[in-house]
């Protein structure tokens, strides 16, 4: 049985302002059903783990929020991190726990806050990079891109290994436009979809190896973790962990020494990184518009490739605009022209900067 | 002392979230300052008729609104329909009514719900109109038409009177896009502002002679209204007096006869009918931006020609949208091309179909 972390941080202030630091997206349903994210996340993976093999990183911000919304996952699963140290402290902390409680334990890390389309599909790329992991492989899942993101990174497709896998020459960084474009072309590049699976024995060796600071303070926790010292160890330690990403802090290094794999798959994936994106990942009507209404009254007329959001119970009314995103929350509105849903993000800022942080 | 009646009807449903039937635009602060557009309404004819020269029709509705945002006008000059019987019911009250109080008064009509920019202009042609009107004559303002407007009605210029008016050749209705272009292009043609100023005895004889019935339903009211029989006459007559606009009911035959005049003016006009002409008619910043935040925080960002307005204490952010309107309230929020701003009114059609009365 395969277990699976979910991995529940980050606020997502592009969805602002139905994204906030206290209300983050993985807790909304953008699934285009009531489940939120983070449900639909662990719906996706049940073929594949069962609750008792489910673990959920999060902060503390979030811990009783996951912990109602998924009353199957047991609480010894539900790893609260002190303070955000983003994913390779995530992925490190899961892995050196399950190591103590599962040795041989083959885990898959997922984000809490993707939208997935095709769950068959997904089923069979994700067993098909545990063959990889049982191979020994740090493996990843690489999405073939649709058109020249520069908003992810991207994997360059290495030698042959058996079944689908791959291997991963080389990580690159989201790139420029031109550069998203002659990935796309090469057909050599893959979308790095934020989907890990690898034996933890294997994870941790290449951490050790690479970052021993942060795989000595990672053992320390772990090894604390399932004991009366874990809140004293957690404290001394977790602050003076390095912050950095999987991708940067295990597995570029590794795939440098031909330890990562990848699985090229198809299947519809989102991070739903902006309102753009939300509105490609999920199933429009006939003029193109998503329209997610709550409990609101939406009125459209004469509107083409719109996304339309409410949490409200209040009345949107939208008339004559192409390719514009409407979001409506108790306390803010948006309005955004969907080539621009990337700038939500300053606007966020620009709130800060104001002092409204109540609206963050 | 000139008499002035503010005409305070008609919710003005192109103006919808932000007028509504139970809230009309006339009662909103929608001039810059804070005065709503009925209290600059009387400020802006203060220099030519003091409060107790100041009369208001209104409905049931809205009176006790109005004699809030009013202190100053004598209750005894609020005139409260008991329904909305259109303008001609609602200026011949008035008529009569002030030709009883002082039946030598020369009165203006004005519609609580326009905007007028220079007012200078604004007090000199009235003054010009109430020379017309000493002469005998009905008369109207008419704007020199800055474009090919099918919104508003014309007037046609006819002979040259004493002074800057003329007569009114003819009324016409309201134009197609082609009739208002060559409107425009001959030069003969002025907007109907829905301004008359004229002796009462004069109106009223011209409404005795036209529309007897009328005239006599409303001379049956006002000789009761200063008595305690006002109630039961309004109740007994009111209900079967014709409804229809002062425009057909009296002028238009006036104009037939040679009794109508118009005082031709340049000064800015704008009947704030919908969105896209408050946008037109009030100031805006350097992008062109008519922004009204009441107590909300809107973030614009790389917004051009585009009306924002807000009744709430909630944050507005647009983002990249050219011409667009959006106007957030407690209940409501719209999203509109600025071209379309007209069909906001099929929206709350729409809306009163399904039956969401609460929201109009």
């Amino acid at each position: 049985m395969l277990y699976s972390t979910i991995l529940a941080g980050g606020s997502g202030t592009r969805l602002w302002p139905l994204s906030r630091a206290c209300d983050p997206k993985f807790l909304h349903a953008l699934t285009g059903t009531d489940r939120s994210l983070l449900q639909a996340t662990v719906d996706r993976i049940a073929p594949l783990s069962s609750a008792e093999h489910t673990y959920v990183v999060t902060g503390t911000a979030h811990a009783a929020a996951i912990a109602r919304q998924l009353p199957q996952v047991p609480a010894a699963n539900i790893l609260v991190e002190p303070s955000p140290k983003d994913s390779c402290a995530a992925i490190s902390l899961a892995s050196a726990v399950l190591a103590r409680r599962d040795p041989d334990a083959i885990m898959a890390a997922f984000s809490a806050d993707h939208l997935i389309g095709d769950e068959p599909r997904f089923i069979e790329t994700i067993r098909q990079a545990v063959s990889a992991a049982q191979d020994g492989y740090l493996t990843t899942v690489g999405i073939r891109p649709l058109h020249a993101e520069v908003r992810f990174g991207y994997l360059k497709i290495g030698g042959v290994l058996s079944g689908a896998a791959r291997t991963v020459a080389e990580f690159r960084e989201k790139p420029s436009r031109e550069l998203a474009a002659s990935y796309l072309e090469s057909g050599h590049y893959l979308w790095n979809a934020g989907i890990f699976v690898f034996r933890v024995r294997a994870y941790l060796a290449e951490l050790a190896r690479q970052r021993p600071e942060l795989s000595a303070g990672i053992d320390r926790i772990a090894d604390a973790w399932d004991s009366p010292d874990r809140a004293g160890v957690l404290a001394d330690v977790w602050p003076g962990l390095e912050k950095i990403s999987v991708d940067y802090g295990v597995f570029e290094g590794a795939a440098a020494m031909g330890k990562v794999a990848t699985v090229p798959a198809d299947m519809p994936w989102s991070d739903v990184g902006d309102f753009d994106s939300l509105g490609e990942a999920l199933p429009t009507d006939e003029s193109g518009n998503l329209v997610i209404p709550g409990r609101a009254e939406i009125l459209v007329r004469d509107v083409k490739d719109a996304v339309v959001v409410s949490t409200t119970d209040r009345v949107v009314a939208v008339i004559g605009l192409d390719d514009v995103v409407v979001v409506d929350t108790a306390d803010a509105t948006l309005v955004c022209a969907r080539s621009r849903a990337q700038e939500v993000k300053q606007v966020v800022e620009d709130l800060r900067a104001r002092g409204a942080d109540s609206r963050l």
